[in-house]
């Protein structure tokens, strides 16, 4: 499968997240990307690059220059790189002209283009938006499978619906005939890069046609495992799957605090609500950053009760409590401080658990015996438990900022497990 | 200019962020991108993928690939696409290997890898890595000028210091011999796409051969105007740039926080500074997003007293003093609130500005009075002066969330201009 990206605005600074997007699910699909391209709106460059990319591929994707405007050049460049016309459809038409009278609004005249379809092509629907996508089929000559063509949409919130739903089904079909796919993703934090390498490597090094992997490291500490696999029988893929699920667990299952979709935030949470505790956080360094994880999570407002982001230390005296003896001994960042803190957190909330950060996020306020980079975590409760950690980060302000945050959460989590 | 990002993992789900890091740069010195594709690391896809790279363009930026790893392919493959053999560099190897004495390390053998050079190419110092990079000039043929490959590594820390101090002055003299280039990003806030478009028309419908115009809109209401000039001489680039800016300014003036590398943050930072104002929060649904971004300037402990999470109604009342009326009476999410927890903010952290969020995030929680998205933002102080703005946001939990604290940073922001 080939993906080409239609918009000078690619070319010109905008991010692309259509390649990471389309890439994932495809592979969750049995099926893999082996190219992508980013084409201007412009007519030459994109029907030569079309072309190219029809002569190289069985199937190719193509995503944007389906609206209205006369920058929306996809379906004349594919219908000329095709040698074929371009027909319009007056149920189409209306179909679209439908849409707007929904909203109440005159479609402008423009938008007739986009019912126009490259001759043999199929519709498809756009949920989310006025462009349909179009769908071609192409006998081969000298192959037993034919090529597809699917035309989608700019924006995410339209491609992704119309690919799952239309496109990566037809591609199954076609491309997987007697195939029959699986995937899993495990999360995993706690554990560096090169050691989260080194322990899957006896899985890893099994890849092979009908299974492979990915290892996607965040910057924070988080590595996420891709398994997937493609057999000839349901059973099998079903039997793989576990297999390499039940192998993956015993690698590195002390570290994975989630499968599928989800978070580190979301299975802290889980573990919050299987235990009924609530929490507090009280943020010096990171202010915020950890309670906006930990509520991001739908529903959190069940065990999250607030907390108090001291970034000043009057702050920490006045709603946290740290004395004033730590604040000038010890020092603002410090163990004592962020276990008071901790604790200061918990009364102030009334939270059975509390958790703090203090640290030196730079760029400047380090010093030799406190360098930039240096955090402390703690969290306090229930009762007189208390769990620390010292951390040192590299990296800028926001790096230090971020990684300290997750690290709490990597905390949370690892005492909550317990 | 073309770019070819190297990388199988690019193809598997991994973010590539070389595209807009590298097609603003470009802008930048005078150059455009006209395409961009990803090649897996395959010998043979990256060979045929180079050679019609370098058919069709003046420039050729190939980046990743330089590793020392069998899967660091692009050496090899641009050798073979030039039908050019690489020759070893000694002294390129000492370099490396001094790279490695200096970390105590010593060079894994695979590492003579990375001291090979196309015949032909010079090597270009990597001062964040081991990986050299390689630039190669070839004649041509029917054309006055060169054709430019430049070989960069992968890592975005590597890759763009390089880019910056070793191959866009080349280019910039190989291309743009005669031409003095110039750029300008003017940031704006606090007006919709469609009417930023419009507004600026006069000015973006004079784009032509030596200036042009990008408008990238952030999802969370920012507007990013850049402008870029190219001109035959030094002075008239300079007027022609202060005439755009002018413009720009008369245009947009009042939406504009900021030019060049600077965030809406730092302008509210700017303006706290400039009236030795203090800063406290207290934030709702948001759960310190607000905090984090404000924090997220270096330096902002010089206004940024702290403040307080009061997710639950609880914490709102013994935190901030909202009182019991006001709960029981408009409800937590109400402009009587948000007006309150902003007055109870500025007491808590003894700050002269207090600003407020609280919102119905989702996607539970919601009623046909108070939807989903609703969200009061208020700022009180100093002394009795309140400043309230009740907004209605569409999207997801996370995407309300990001835009109700862009929306009390854009509040804050027009509040202290004033």
């Amino acid at each position: 499968v080939e993906l080409v990206c239609v918009g000078t605005e690619l070319l010109d600074g905008k991010e692309n997240t259509h390649l990471p997007a389309i890439a994932l699910r495809l592979r969750a699909a049995g099926l893999r990307l082996a190219r992508e391209t980013v084409l201007p709106d412009e007519p030459a460059a994109l029907r030569d690059g079309l072309r190219a990319a029809l002569e190289r591929s069985d199937a190719l994707l193509v995503c944007g220059g389906l609206g209205p405007t006369f920058d929306d050049l996809t379906r004349d460049a594919l219908a000329e790189a095709l040698d074929r016309d371009l027909v319009f459809q007056p149920r189409l038409y209306a179909g679209i002209r439908r849409k707007f009278a929904h909203l109440r609004v005159r479609p402008p005249r423009s938008n007739r283009r986009q019912a126009f379809l490259v001759r043999g092509a199929e519709a498809l629907d756009n949920r989310n938006g006025s462009a349909p996508g179009q769908l071609l089929v192409l006998r081969q000559a000298r192959r037993p499978w034919p090529k597809t063509v699917a035309l989608l949409p700019g924006p995410t919130r339209e491609m992704v619906p119309m690919l799952e739903s239309d496109v990566l089904p037809r591609l199954r079909r076609t491309y997987g005939r007697g195939l029959h796919t699986g995937s899993l993703v495990l999360h995993l934090c706690g554990l560096p890069e090169s050691v989260a390498d080194e322990k899957l490597k006896p899985l890893t090094a099994r890849a092979g046609p009908g299974l492979d992997f990915t290892i996607l490291f965040s910057a924070l500490g988080q590595v996420d495992f891709h398994a997937f696999v493609r057999t000839a029988s349901a059973r099998r893929t079903k039997a793989l799957l576990a297999r390499v699920r039940r192998q993956a667990l015993r690698l590195v299952g002390r570290h994975a605090f989630g499968e599928g979709p989800t978070t580190l935030e979301a299975a802290v949470g889980g573990e919050l609500r299987r235990r009924r505790w609530s929490l507090a956080v009280a943020e010096s360094c990171t202010a915020g950053m950890l309670a906006a994880r930990l509520t991001s999570v739908p529903g959190s407002s069940a065990y999250f009760r607030g907390g108090v982001l001291a970034y000043h230390d009057d702050a920490k005296r006045r709603l946290l409590g740290v004395s004033p003896a730590t604040l000038a001994g010890a020092g603002a960042v410090s163990a004592a401080c962020a276990r008071e803190m901790a604790a200061g957190a918990r009364r102030a909330a009334e939270a059975d658990l509390g958790v703090a950060i203090t640290g030196i996020a730079g760029p400047a306020g380090g010093s030799p015996r406190k360098p930039v980079g240096l955090v402390f975590v703690a969290i306090a409760g229930p009762g007189d438990a208390v769990c620390l950690s010292r951390l040192r980060f590299s990296g800028g302000r926001e790096a230090v900022r971020q990684r300290a945050a997750a690290a709490a959460l990597r905390l949370l989590w690892s005492h909550l497990k317990k």
